[in-house]
Parts: C-alpha cells; sequence; structure tokens
C-alpha cells in the first residue's frame, strides 16, 4: 500500500481516574478449568492433600472427583480481574477477606466481577492512589450448581494515566456476599481409615498447638518457567513476561528484570505447607489479610513456615476443626558488605521475608479419619 | 559380549532426491488432542477468544465445548508434516492457502497426509531445492465426524543427502480438497448479548476500518520453554532441541543456538493480536500466504501488529462479516556499532519483522451478538 | 505476639537405622492420571508409539483410550515411594526384576506400597548402608479394574542419621506379586494394516536382529524445565529443586547445581528409542535390571542407543514376539586438558554413560499387523 494506515494503540486496563466508587466490572473471558490447568498448578505448589491428587480418595470423601486446591481457585479467580483492576498498578497491597464457597472441580467455569469500593488519592504522589475492591467469582452461571467460589477484597495503588485527571474520590459499601465454605458430610459408612496411610499421620486438628511455628522443611527454586504459569492463569500484566520492556528502562523495575506474580508465591506457600498443614485439611475457610513484602525472581528459592495462632471447634461438625494460622514465605540473599549479620540466616546470607497470610484451615479430627 | 555389534543408524525423514511429484505422504502417528496440548498451547499463546477459554459461552455459541483456536489445529496438523517433509530442510520459505474446515475439540485425533505438488532444483546451490506439498489434515477417520479441519499448501527449501544424486524435478496439480470453515447458526433463541461482557467491546465486525494498523500493545519473552513446547507438538527437528549439535558446528547454525521452531511464533502472533482483532472471531477462514522472516531464539520479545487491509460481508450470513488483515510479527534487537539509527525502533535498538500473514477472520456484528 | 512459638521442624522420609527387613510401607497420596500428566510426559519423552498419541489407533489395538507408555508408568509409581524409601539417600543403585501388568490410562488412580527386604551396613563408611526393597503399584483400588501395573526391586544407598543408631541388618523373601503384562487379542475383524502407515514400517519383530546396535539418531537437551517435571511427579528430593541447599554447600553436591532426577533420563532415553525399538511395541514386559552411571545436569544432551541382544517368540501369540534389548543413555562433555582423545567421541568432546536398562519388549510381526 502507498498510503501509510493510521496506526491504532488500544489501551488496556483502567488507571486510577477510571475508578468510580459503587462501580461494577463484569471481568471479559471466564475461564474453564481444563485438566491441564489443574495439573499444572497444583504439581507445580507440590500440594500433597490427596483431595486433590488422589481421585478415588476425593470421591470416597464426598467430592465429585479431584478437588482443586485452594490456592488454585484463587488463582483463577484472580486473574481475571487483573486487566480491569490492577494492569495499571504499581503494587497491589493487600488481600482482605477472602472466603472460600463451593468446591470447584476440573470441567467447572469460573467467571468473576468487581465492585469498586474505594478510591483514595495519595496525599504525597500525585501520579498515583489506592483503589479498594471487592470481587466475586461464581461458577457455571445459569446451570443448576451455579455457585460462589470465592469472594475478597483487595487494596491495590494503581497510576493516573493522565496526572492533571479529575477523581472519583469516596467509598461504597461491600455486598453482602453469601460464601460459606462447603463441606461434605462424615459419612459412618465410609471407612475413611482405610485410606488413612494416604495423608500424613500427625496433621489432624488433634496435632496443632497454638503457639508453635513450623519451619517447612522444602525449599523450591524458581525459573523463567513463572512466564508460562502466568500466561496459563490470563494474568496479562507486562511486568512479569515481556523482558524487552524492562531493557528499555531497567531502572524503572525492581532489580531490572521481570518480577514473578505475586500469585506464584502465594500459592506456592500454600503448597510448601501442604505437608504439615494442609494433608488433612477439607478446605480454606478464610484468608483473613494478607500481602507480599518483597518481590520474587528468578533464581530465588522459596520457602515458608506456619505460626498456629489458634484452634476452634467447628459449629455442629464434631469431625472437624478449624486451626487459625499465620502462613509466612520467605527467601534467602547473599549479604552485601557491610551488612549486618543476620541472626536467622546462615554467614553470608540475609532472610528476606516474602509474603504473610492469615489463613483459617479445617481439618479433620483424628478421632474421626485417622 | 565379545563380538562388537553391527551399529546402524537410520536416515529420518526425506532428502531432495526423495520427493517425487504426485507421491503421497500418509505421516505417522496421528494425534490426539488431550486436554493437556490443548491447556498448554492455547495459554501460551495469550489467546483470549472466550470461545477457546470458557466451555459455557462455547456451547451458548452452538459449538461441542472450548473451541482449540486456529493457530494451536495449525500446529497439530503442520508438525506431523515435519518429519517426512521437513526434517531436512534448510528453510520453511512459505505458507500457502491455508484453509480451515471443521472446528477441532479435545478429544478428536488428527491426521495427516502430503501430497508433492513440486520439486525444483536450485539453479545456484548444487546441494538444496524447493519442494512445494499440499497437506490435508482430517479428524477421526471413520468416525461419523470425520471432517477436513485444514488444507494448505507450503514451500520447502530442502537439502540434498547426495549432491550428485538423480532429482525428480517436475510438478503435479493439486487435489481439489473441500475444505470450508464450519460455522454455527445464529440462534434467536439464544441471549448473546448477556455474555457480550465476556468479550472486548470494540472487536465487532463494525469496529474494523480498512487501512488501519492496530499496535498490539502485549509482549511475550521467549524462554527455552520453547524445547518443550515444540516436542509437545511432535516436532522432531534437531535444530530446535539438540544443542549439543549445534555446540559441535556453531558456525554452521544461526546464531549458534537453538532456532525456535516457527510454528511457535506463527501462534504466538495470533495471541498477541487476540484482544484486538480475534477476540470476537468466530474462526479463521484462511491463511492466504505466509511466511518467516527472521529466526526467534530464546530471550526474544515477540510483538505483533495488525493492518486492516479491507473488509467484507459473508454470503447468506448479515450476523457475520469478513475482515482481510496482515499479521505482523516483530522483535527488537540491540543495534550494533555503525548501524544506522531505526526510526521504529528506540535508540540503540533495531526492529526486526520475524513474520508476516495474510489472514481473513470470520467475525461477529455487534448489530446480532453485542 | 510477644512470646517467640516454639520451632518444629519436622523429619521428612526415612533413614537407614528406620529400616526393618519385612516392615511394609503403604505410601500416600496415591495419584491420579490426569490428561495434564500424561500429555506432559508422553510428548516429552518423544514417544512416537500411536497407542500413546492416537486414541482411534488404540481403541482399534483393544485398549480402552490412549495408553501410558511404559515409562510414564513407572515414574509415577516409583516417585510415590520416593519421601518413605530414597528421600535420604545418597544414590539410587540399581533396578531390579521391573515388570508390568494392567495397562494404565487417564483417569486411573495409582497407589503403591514397599516391603524392606534387606539392610546392609557399609563396611567401609560408617554412616551409610544399602536398602534392598521391593514395590508395587496398583491401579484403582476396590473398583472392579482393580490390578497390578507394577513391581519391581530396587537397591538404594541410604544415609544414616546418627552414625552411633543401632541399625536392623538382615533379609526378607519378596513376596510373589502376581503382575504379567496385559496384552489385547488380535481380532481377525480388524483391518490393522489400514493402519500401519501411522508407524514405521521397519520396526517389527522381523525387523530386529540379534548382534546390532541401533544408534538412535535423535538427541534432546535438558532445561532447568527438570525442576517442574519432577515437581509433577511428586519427587519431593530437594537435590532436584532447592538451588539455595547447593548454594550453601556446593562441595557437597556433585557440581555444585540441581542434579535431574534419574526417573527423567530414564523415561527420556525410552522415548529417544521409541522410534527405533518402541513404534510398533504392544508393551513392555521385564526391565531385568538397570542404573545410572553418571548424572545429568540442565544443559546436558541426551542421546540414546539400542543392542539387540536376542529375541524369542511369545506363548500362544504367533502375531507377537519378544526382542531382547539392552537400552544405553549417554551425553559428551567437553573434554579436559589432558583428557586422552575418546574414540566415541569428536575431537574435544568425552563421551559419558549415564544410563543402562536391560529391557525385554512385546512387539508386533509384521505379518499380522504391517
Amino acid at each position: 500500500m502507498s498510503d501509510q494506515p493510521r496506526v491504532i494503540r488500544k489501551q488496556i486496563g483502567n488507571f486510577l481516574e477510571d475508578f468510580v466508587p459503587g462501580a461494577v466490572f463484569r471481568h471479559k473471558g471466564g475461564k474453564t478449568v481444563t485438566d491441564g490447568l489443574f495439573t499444572t498448578f497444583t504439581e507445580f505448589t507440590m500440594t500433597t492433600n490427596p483431595l486433590s491428587k488422589n481421585a478415588r480418595y476425593a470421591r470416597a470423601y464426598g467430592f465429585e472427583g479431584l478437588v482443586c486446591p485452594p490456592g488454585l481457585v484463587m488463582l483463577v479467580a484472580f486473574s481475571q480481574t487483573v486487566e480491569d483492576v490492577s494492569e495499571n498498578a504499581r503494587a497491589n497491597l493487600e488481600y482482605i477477606d477472602m472466603r472460600f464457597g463451593a468446591p470447584v472441580y476440573v470441567g467447572d467455569t469460573v467467571e468473576v466481577e468487581t465492585k469498586v469500593l474505594g478510591v483514595t488519592p495519595s496525599k504525597s504522589r500525585p501520579n498515583l492512589g489506592v483503589v479498594h475492591v471487592q470481587s466475586t467469582a461464581r461458577k457455571n452461571p445459569g446451570a443448576a450448581d451455579e455457585a460462589v467460589v470465592l469472594t475478597w477484597q483487595r487494596k491495590v495503588q494503581v497510576w493516573k494515566r493522565d496526572e492533571s485527571a479529575e477523581l472519583h474520590p469516596g467509598t461504597a459499601d461491600p455486598d453482602p456476599i453469601e460464601c460459606d465454605l462447603w463441606l461434605p458430610e462424615h459419612d459412618p459408612g465410609v471407612d475413611y481409615k482405610s485410606m488413612a496411610h494416604l495423608s500424613n499421620a500427625d496433621t489432624y486438628f488433634e496435632d496443632f498447638e497454638p503457639g508453635t511455628r513450623i519451619e517447612h522443611s522444602r525449599g523450591r527454586t524458581m525459573t523463567s518457567e513463572h512466564i508460562q504459569l502466568t500466561a496459563v492463569l490470563d494474568n496479562t500484566s507486562q511486568v512479569h513476561c515481556n523482558q524487552y520492556m524492562i531493557d528499555l528502562n531497567p531502572k524503572q523495575y525492581v532489580g531490572g528484570e521481570l518480577i514473578i506474580f505475586g500469585g506464584i508465591p502465594f500459592v506456592l506457600c500454600l503448597g510448601l505447607s501442604c505437608p504439615n498443614v494442609g494433608d488433612n485439611a477439607v478446605g480454606d475457610l478464610i484468608y483473613r489479610t494478607g500481602r507480599h513484602t518483597a518481590p520474587l525472581f528468578a533464581g530465588d528459592t522459596v520457602f515458608a513456615a506456619t505460626e498456629i495462632l489458634d484452634k476452634h471447634d467447628l459449629v455442629e461438625r464434631e469431625d472437624l476443626g478449624v486451626i487459625e494460622t499465620r502462613l509466612h514465605g520467605h527467601k534467602f540473599v547473599r549479604a552485601k558488605e557491610g551488612d549486618d549479620p543476620d541472626p536467622e540466616a546462615p554467614e553470608g546470607w540475609r532472610k528476606v521475608p516474602i509474603f504473610e497470610l492469615d489463613r483459617d484451615v479445617v481439618v479433620k479430627r483424628r478421632s474421626h479419619y485417622g
């Protein structure tokens, strides 16, 4: 063509001035949990709960089949909100009141919508502000088994597109979302004890002691695989997969390299804790609050620890109990000259906390299952 | 054993002298599209069309379930021809008249055959020549839903095994292959508008303006993951996965490193263009011509752009229309000392076109679906 | 919290002093073969047998669907024994009498138990000893199609936790496990020849000549993908995925880097040999003995060769025969100064054998299928 075509560059995602308290985003795409997706993430995180690994066990416990681990439910739901809510974010500040509902199985389709609860301009930085949102994920809209699978709030620090644009500061009330963890019945006709060898013997409700901290023994080194893992989740943020963008302007990006999507250490820490905390869980009830405290890069090795904060009975379920935990993720980096010695790290290293999550887990009692 | 065994090295693939115009290869293997394969590639390419991501949406539109994106159909079909046609090729020169037929679903088995349409010795290089072939992929041979899913021609530059071997130059007519894109009916009883939020609002037929060029905003950095992606496709060419072979003779291979299989940037460019061009497509009609213009390596970041060349109605389907596009793929490399400044690249960089594809896409009209 | 929590570190796996001859481990987890797992490994190994790639072919041959390749059955079964048997091993010494039984399909759940057959303290190294075990994998316990899919012995060199601990040296008899390779009937009503083009034409029973050695032409470079592949298998050993542990003490670990799990070269060698040896196999009968002879690292390129040791008829199956083979895996490393020239490697390189497996394969006869 002799004429030069007119060039179009479309904006992706919203900026601070686009958020209006009370407004609702119905997110694009939706996502059917395929068997491939299920396997990729369940195994990546090294989940050891047989409900997510052994279909005969899951069915014997009253589930329809292999159960998506809570971390995978979170990732599938959360990622759908990225383009509208945080494609142009500087940082994800906090996860709040994340509650699980119906179980998610392979074949289920998850769709998500988000309500804007608040917009707060930054006092010190005119090009930034905080957006507070409430998101809810439903499975199989319109079908007989339609159900809420997850609802949560989060706060995100978002860039303005235009520093002089008018904002819509203010707040809106969260919607009251019914979202209670679905729990299978205890069936006296099932011989649970004949399957007890398939999970750990020391992770029943009776075994947890408030005031203890379990250092999970395994670590996992991340590689550039994170790019594909993030793509599998439809997370579209370029800081996770566009090295050229970073090479053009390395000083603008932490470490001058691709940052691993926060959902990855989130679920990896859940997985690393699984042999000691999640092996005999039937579900995660609520993540009260959580945050990322340092970025993660390819080459880093992730470790996790769990504090047992408290434990309590579950109403009308004498076969189960709830443990209240705080999940910690960390990595080690080489100390720089002049660093003070770190009492929590070997000589020449520093321990860097990367993630923290207050997490209530519903756990089987040995009296009924062990 | 005291006796040394007799050593056998089998030839793999054909050389220039093995091709005879009119001859037909029925390729080995065949390939059932598993859920794992579907997920790996649909997600790798960052496809955003809900037909390939959301099973309830795909079924509402009249498909049987999640639909393989056109790029995946191409890869599954194309790769089966590699051993017989291009295992011993120097370069894949051109894709021609690639037409899509029936949709491919998870569980379908695809088998391929290829007819030799032409053999042309190189005038200047006695050890090379061009092979022109026509390949056709069918799904589920012998079953009630047997159907052609793809037919295409391509030209490949192939090595001779023995420089003095006799060739079979000449041509043969292509077979007339019935292969028309299957399109779901528009069903007035379906509430399409209730699902319109699941795709972009600005990618209906009415939105495309001939003479425009859309620069797709996302880039994707490739890693050594390409080795496994290529293996998943049964592409057996050693230049993609055998670093030792290259280390033995690095000067013979471009860049002295593994070259990424051309099918990877092909489908990645399709995926990168999806949010702006393919979100509301119901299928790809034809790729008239296409070619790779530079090799891709691990570490490169791929970008894409789409020119809207023209648009036209689709006979007997007032709910759909066809957009005629040219898809461009490119990457950026650091400029060398003495390079002229590149007006299309930031200072210190050069833009390198890597791929080009003339592509007609069938797109929904907002009047009926939006 | 003002009080420091009590810190708990749980031991993972058993040490030499924990093994008692005759004791039985019922391993945790179990594993349902998902479609994602099936695809990942079948394609990673570049398996070319249509029974594992083409569902219509597999069904025509009398299988229920795509058949897990023997290497994948081995990996799924073997990995379940790692935590109890070899999490604290120094080396896996030998695979012995590995026999295959029922075919494994996507959806089957595999569970494994292991009997301790022997404990032998090292004479020269007080902190080490050899454990000899027999493991058996069953699919779908309690269901109508419950069946043994694999049984094998292995010898492992295991560390002591406490050098002064009392051991339980001795032996126990292996259990007599019924485990015979399930073979589909030859059905005169099936037109096998119409599908013969889907596999190689020169890999029938009639084609194999004892005393020959086939050098398989393809090589495959391994990348850091091995970390994820190992996680997919639930292999929990830290030497495969915890780079920080190695960085803390690089001299203790071979090469100062992550070692690739031995199951990876095991199945990759099977796959590389497939076009020449396994294309027309209906199953692997037995692996009499096998061992790893050198470690594999990311960056290494794996090659394989197969010696045809002998061949014999199969009782009551004139359509099939058995070939007795020795599978060899090797890699090439750059020669160091002063190394003698290696007649089996190009100048400047050394050939390093990495794996060896005595393997009997049941192969179709051309007379009945070709």
